[in-house]
């Protein structure tokens, strides 16, 4: 029994960081590395690729809106063709790196708002696999199950992987509880490291309501830049392979 | 009898557009395709490359300073370091369009303060040299010929191309008459065709001071920005192919 | 009887250009110059500004999202708070060129996405109040007639006024036809002119429908960045002032 | 006796933070906020210019070359023109939030490269002091004493005021030890705390080689983006007023 654990990284720029990169890639087992539109500049972009590749750690592309000024938290309203070509742009300049280090780029996971617009909207999703598909058709995307993302993959062919998120609450419905909201992010690492070993043994994780959601997911997501982020990471990987699944990475 | 005559495409952004991009492709054999950090928006950069592919017009890597304020033409001060990895984030982001485009990066020529800073400074000719064999060590440079990036490129086994330029006047060292001063950009197209036509048949250039220059381009360049530049190029072409020397690209 | 005359000026980015500044700068009398953020650099911020003050030209503020590569005409979901921020900058990035001409910003007209967003949404309308209160609550806005920054203004108690398109057709709402579709825009100098003349003379304009819309504008709007522009501007002043109508800044 | 204390605050870039911008407000009399060029986005240069007019500590523009991916630490060769645009565009919009928040911008510093440029380089000084003297002849600048700046504003008759830093290490010619030098920074807060004392006391301080250097600064530096920088503040502070020097802004 396996499973994947992937974060957030690489996402500073210049002088500025956000989470502790090498701390969590001595935990994770696929790194979503940020390629400069919402974070990561080149030398950020390069480093984190080294230590990935040293470490066995899947390079994924980490696509996003171009908007540093809002580390890509805000949606864009642009033309499927304008939003294609960025994020082709990015897959193309994180690949330079992941190469340059002895690995290539393995997944593609949106960021921000367009992780929440590809979940929603067919056309932005439609815009972001056309991306991945004229960049390679066989390099999966990472995202939520029932997302129109996952449709779209399915219907031109290219794989889909499902994430959970050991550290975010869900509705019934199975989207996320927003960031705003009370409850929406979990930060004991107990609790997440709970929901990481149930997610992963049985393929189901509770929603705000109680109700209990089928995910089945390929990977699990633990968020990197907030404080105790490293703790929580180790915890859950701690938690789950004490609970006998092996930590590898879904992709490569 | 062959040469190869290139020109910067693709150097718009955003709405902002420089030359005529489409008519200089039906002249050239290779375009120095713009990567977005002196111009370039990805949308620019795949349309360019798509023409580029579908005409056999091969696409170089026209990589710069980060500075679209400033177009790439003021000099930025950057450790070896940033300055290569920004340059192996632009090889890797214009390859994935010139690959979706069926064709690949074929050469890598620096532009504007760039292009000056690695004719004359070993250090940060050294860097872009780094970034170019970390992307792929047989991927030439198309530069100025006894520049310190020739010099590097012999010194690391990677192919170096001399270019010549048809409508720049020279300095009798072999460098090129600054812009700001009187004479330094040839505009009458029959002049620069009578230079191209010499330097493709002997190698051979008249400097400002009446000397005559050895250069022995492997590749002519017309500049595509100046108005009349399409005539000008078309008028080279038509000086090159009457004197039965064969268009074509320098590398791949 | 008089009336103003407005145009997008300053809109290159470096070494782009969009407009002919210089030559609009001879006929309208209000310049919704760019600050900076869709377009408009300091050095064309500069330029417009002690050209415009030189000419007794209006200095309005064309505030606009954070959006380069976008040219300001993708609308971005961004909390208010950060909205009104963007805002005051860019209104006193603009005052500090208008003061050093010898002049003011006297007026602000959002641009592009922000335009139609302060049309239809209270939230951004209200943000956009808010930062020119803050700079200053006697600052006029320049917008559509019926709009929510109309509507905000007026609670506000900030001074707005209503601007009137002659170059772009009307829906029977009053809503401008989208751009995308046919017969949005009026290239026709001709016909551009005998709307102007009507919207002056009567302030009514007719819509696609045929219907006749009441808008009682202080000012008219032409656009810079169309081929012919600076001719239909002309045949609009040339109107106008053969009809007896001054032409002079609604503000200031 | 009274001397002014300042540093570098608003050095974030949305997401981003680097110093501990509310507890330095509450320690120096001088803040030097950056202006979006190589930091401070419009929301944080907003938050530091409300918490400093309620503080009583005076707002100065810490202007910079437009490089955020090199925090402004890169020189840049640009034109004078063009420099002194892009301080006066900084200037502007700095004054706006300062304006709101009801203060001023009070005076003008230049950060990183920019600051080691207007004190060796005369052009860029001159570019500088342009900008300044466009926007208010009246307003100070900070900056090293016998640097080419401080000669350009006394031929303008622009105040200048001298700073000393008390956690760098001085060279005997006046200059500051660069920072990857042994010993350029002195992290030590008694240390740092003696120094400030000497110089607000006697004007002079010990350069590397053991001479002693004569300053007579009107502020001293301290920086905020080191570890502990707050506590070092704090030391200075004290060891300053427990010697009878009074803090109080050395500009408005």
């Amino acid at each position: 029994m396996t499973i994947d654990l992937n974060a957030d990284l690489g996402e500073g720029f210049g002088v500025w960081r956000l989470a502790d990169d090498d701390a969590l890639l001595g935990v994770v087992t696929s790194a979503n590395v940020a390629c400069g539109f919402h974070a990561g500049d080149p030398v950020t972009m390069q480093r984190v690729c080294a230590v990935a590749a040293e470490r066995g750690v899947a390079i994924g592309a980490q696509v996003s809106y171009r908007d540093l000024a809002g580390f890509g938290r805000r949606r864009i309203d642009m033309p499927a063709s304008e939003l294609a070509a960025d994020v082709l742009y990015q897959l193309g300049a994180l690949d330079a790196f992941a190469r340059a280090a002895g690995s290539r780029v393995r997944y593609v996971k949106p960021h921000g708002a367009l992780y929440a617009a590809v979940t929603e909207d067919p056309v932005q999703a439609g815009a972001v696999l056309d991306a991945v598909r004229r960049f390679d058709p066989a390099l999966p995307v990472l995202g939520l199950p029932g997302s129109e993302i996952a449709a779209a993959a399915a219907a031109a062919g290219v794989p889909f992987t499902a994430e959970a998120f050991v550290d975010r609450a869900y509705r019934p419905d199975g989207r996320l509880v927003p960031r705003g909201e009370d409850g929406a992010v979990i930060t004991d690492p107990g609790a997440a490291a709970a929901r990481a070993r149930r997610l992963a043994l049985t393929g189901r994780v509770e929603a705000v309501d109680g109700s209990s959601l089928a995910i089945t997911p390929g990977s699990l997501c633990v968020h990197g830049d907030t404080p105790g982020a490293v703790e929580l990471a180790a915890a859950v990987r701690e938690a789950l392979t004490g609970a006998g699944v092996a930590l590898e990475p879904f992709a490569g």
